[in-house]
């Protein structure tokens, strides 16, 4: 497969010069966009690295065994299958010439008219990218279904184990960052642990396994108000997970973690401690800030490239004293919706736009069987209740009817039985992990 | 984690010395032969080298992305949990010593007073090893998840392809094989490109994909009766898909088949042509035919070793004039059930058994939407009834009331939308085949 500089979307515009928007990531921020250009008259191209939009928010059930990689990914050329101004490309963008106005994939130049950024962010591991290895992160269905092999082959290998220390380490469990991402991990493992698998194994009861949250700093959840981060921690201690706050992880290796100088023998580290945004700034050139974020203007657009904007997790946007739009779905969403209308207006005419501002949804992070904490502006729910609200609001933002219910048809056989749909251990490690 | 030579099973019957019955290998075979010594006096030890049982006849269905591999796979130690007396450990098999009367593994080594070999086949490259590679064949979920993402990636990049000898190569899949899986697998490829994808795609219409069933032999599902074979040729014909019989294929390679001497290019191909049994006669020393089969006396022990039987597809059991019995689900079953009772009689003290007798069932292949075969001794069914014969008869031999119910829905959904739920590219391929 050759490099061609074919213009493909005046191709497919049957030789009708409407202006090109080129969308980078089919994340949240990437596909609204795209959805609300749907009626406007110009040629969108969404490319993204994987065929599917991944559900992140629920990718923490997929490394638990809960749901399979299908209830929480779909394929995003299926899900613009209807807009037929929109063409969907899978490949990995090498880089942006914002002179000559093209991308750079691997197979194709693409020229943009306009370009939206929507790259979304990765793990951070502060400066230690050789902890990846032993502690990986959920930020996509391969991350999940690599954690959730690690998690299993603990299991079996504890099983295994004729040594006790060793059987002790493999069924020690960290999760490193108590936000919502670690809050759910925890909360599911120990679930895991206590009540799916106890009948299943004969030489090692895994009630006994130890999770630990490590939290750097001084309480969990620190998006959320203290009532409801004492509330988590005071649940994950009565579900039996060890919860340390102003705790800095200072050394993980495939032996275990350091914290404050001790050495904690861990089998599995799960790394939810911090993500950085994805490397878009730096092939338009923009400014950054210390998280990678690209700094932008008040529309979203990168200073001095107006036709270029930046949506979700990659943009640093202001929006109380002191605070950033947060990393959230809802908050990728509304920038990308925006920007989408942006777009619009100045297709037809018009260049004034009103600067984006972020409407903050509310925080929500599940905790296990009917335990979450639910954080809006007239509603703070925990509990049962909280639990019921959160699992009715993700159902409700999965794509399509068909993984509506077969995430709701999981949940509740989970609930009755205990028992986790997908406990499958599939690919394989490097060795020096086995 | 050292290897040990630690008795795990006395260990685990406390000090009870009862019979110690190690079965290899999680298939249909052995979990058979597990759950016959159910309510027997004796210590059962299941290893296998996976934590699943997989559902081999519905895994086609996987690799063409309709369902997820948790739907046909499920823990063997949750399969085994209420069966008190039967451990379950995860591990290869690296020797065995039919002297000391030990099995070794990388961890551990288990002793055994009765032995059940149940490792099954692979696929067989007739001596071409190297072919593997490139035609990928299907035996476990690891299988059919890498024949997903070629199947999917292969449309991905059709669709970024600029050269048209290029896209149509993409565009071509080979079925080496015609057999059950091969017919299978090329109906269902055919349902992908004309029914599933056409919508989706803007540069490329996937109902121009070429999809080719190659069989060596002079027809089609060759253990069914001619009409039969007739049939499913003229429904798959009707499908779009080309059928070339008595046609060996003599070279495969990235670019494509050599054919009667003829290259026909292809993007991918799949391997449904033969297959070879495991290796687990030689780790006993044990006489093998050309296919790698055990050669097994009347009762399916091995010769001169008469505490050691070998059961399913690693097994050569005569069974009408000039044949053994075939490689099948129900086979391996009745063998696995067959030798549970031998077991289970030579510890009641008695040595005399009748000799293994295999009750051919029946052969079932589906074709594609309202299209399969069905050749039972007083049920011959073609057609929409031979179709919904062979979904019930599966949906019931699948394991738990909840993969029973998450594959109905989803063939229904599939039935009324044309739309497969599993559509993911997930992992990565070695670099050389991206």
């Amino acid at each position: 497969m050759g490099t061609a500089t074919t213009d493909i979307v005046r191709e497919d515009a049957r030789g009708n010069a409407r202006p090109r928007v080129v969308i980078i990531g089919g994340g949240f921020g990437g596909i609204e966009a795209a959805k609300t250009l749907r009626t406007v008259a110009v040629d969108v191209t969404v490319i993204d690295r994987h065929n599917h939009h991944c559900f992140q928010p629920l990718l923490y059930q997929v490394a638990t065994a809960a749901l399979s990689p299908a209830d929480v990914a779909w394929p995003i050329r299926h899900m613009l299958a209807r807009q037929r101004n929109t063409t969907v490309l899978m490949g990995e963008v090498r880089s942006i010439d914002t002179q000559l106005r093209v991308v750079q994939t691997a197979e194709l130049t693409v020229p943009y008219d306009y370009l939206v950024l929507a790259t979304g962010a990765t793990h951070s591991y502060l400066g230690h990218d050789e902890w990846e290895a032993v502690a990986p992160g959920l930020k996509g269905i391969d991350d999940a279904t690599r954690t959730r092999r690690r998690i299993l082959i603990a299991f079996e290998r504890a099983e295994l184990a004729d040594d006790e220390i060793e059987r002790q380490r493999l069924l020690t469990f960290v999760i490193v960052g108590g936000g919502p991402t670690g809050v759910e991990m925890a909360g599911a493992i120990a679930e895991v642990a206590r009540q799916t698998l106890p009948p299943d194994f004969r030489r090692i009861d895994p009630r006994t396994a130890r999770i630990l949250l490590i939290e750097a700093g001084p309480r969990l959840l620190p998006a959320l108000s203290e009532p409801l981060s004492a509330y988590a921690q005071r649940t994950l201690t009565r579900m039996g997970v060890e919860v340390l706050t102003s705790s800095a992880v200072t050394e993980c290796h495939a032996q275990g973690v350091e914290v404050r100088g001790n050495l904690i023998a861990a089998g599995t580290i799960i790394w939810a401690a911090g993500v950085v945004a994805s490397p878009a700034a730096s092939w338009i050139g923009a400014a950054r800030d210390k998280a990678g974020r690209a700094v932008v203007n008040p529309d979203l657009s990168v200073p001095g490239l107006p036709d270029v904007f930046i949506v979700g997790d990659a943009a640093a946007v202001n929006w109380r004293t002191h605070q950033l739009v947060p990393g959230l779905a809802s908050a990728a969403k509304q920038m990308g919706r925006y920007v989408g209308e942006v777009i619009a207006t100045r297709i037809r005419g018009s260049s004034h736009s009103r600067p984006f501002r972020y409407r903050h949804q509310g925080d929500l992070a599940t905790i296990g069987r009917r335990a979450a904490v639910v954080n809006l502006k007239h509603l703070h729910l925990t509990g049962a209740l909280g639990w019921l609200f959160w699992s009715v609001v993700h159902i409700y933002f999965l794509i399509g009817a068909r993984s509506r219910f077969a995430v709701a048809f999981s949940w509740a056989w989970q609930y009755v039985t205990f028992q986790r749909g997908a406990r499958l251990i599939t690919g394989t490690e490097p060795s020096q992990h086995r």
